[in-house]
């Protein structure tokens, strides 16, 4: 499961980042879990222009950046040690591996999952990769 | 590329929906796209705590809903007849299917991607499955 095909036409990647095992004394603090959000998009050079976050009773946070790029979004479980980034960026050059290996150090995860995965369409009869 | 390994226990579901060759009408504009995601949201019954959008110049739009559950984008590029939906939701009974079937119909896309990908945790020293 979750093997994504690869588009005809690239225009975006995305990356998915669970980390497991992170330090239990700092996913359950939504405060530095959002700053970490913001250190991760100056990491990544992307340009944030709309945020939304949500404080889940009795734990878990959610924050979500609108991007001129795409979107950076965190949910944490913070009662598995447990966190989700995707950061999908339609700059082909974002350095995703450098947010991963930040997001992983300073929340101190004994396991990650990192993929990147092509975005884009497939040619057809209303588009080819000439139309612009 | 684009292969995402299954954690040991999930939390969540992720649907990766990208559609090509949608009908040149109907993408561009905005607040049919706005409206197209709250159906799809209705489609699969989560709960939005939250909304941002964006309208790009000179064409393109980003909606983002924060959901009880995580969240559901859509990014569009209407030079290319494609549009960009990601659907993440921890309730695993969510039928991912129907509303990629809805946007496909919806929107008259000629060629889809549909991937779902498992999101969740591996057993680490700091979390077991048992943990809670």
């Amino acid at each position: 499961m979750g093997n994504v095909p690869e588009p005809d036409v690239i225009l975006g990647k995305h990356a998915i980042i669970d980390l497991s095992g992170c330090n239990p004394e700092l996913i359950g603090n939504n405060a530095f879990i959002q700053e970490t959000l913001y250190h991760a998009a100056q990491i990544a050079n992307i340009t944030i222009v709309g945020e939304l976050e949500r404080h889940f009773e009795p734990t878990g946070y959610t924050a979500i950046l609108l991007l001129e790029e795409s979107h950076l979004s965190i949910h944490t479980w913070p009662e598995y040690n447990y966190i989700s980034v995707d950061l999908y960026s339609c700059n082909l050059d974002t350095d995703f591996e450098s947010v991963k290996n930040f997001l992983v150090t300073r929340l101190g995860a004994e396991k990650a999952i990192f993929t990147l995965i092509d975005r884009g369409f497939f040619k057809t009869n209303k588009c080819s990769p000439l139309a612009s």
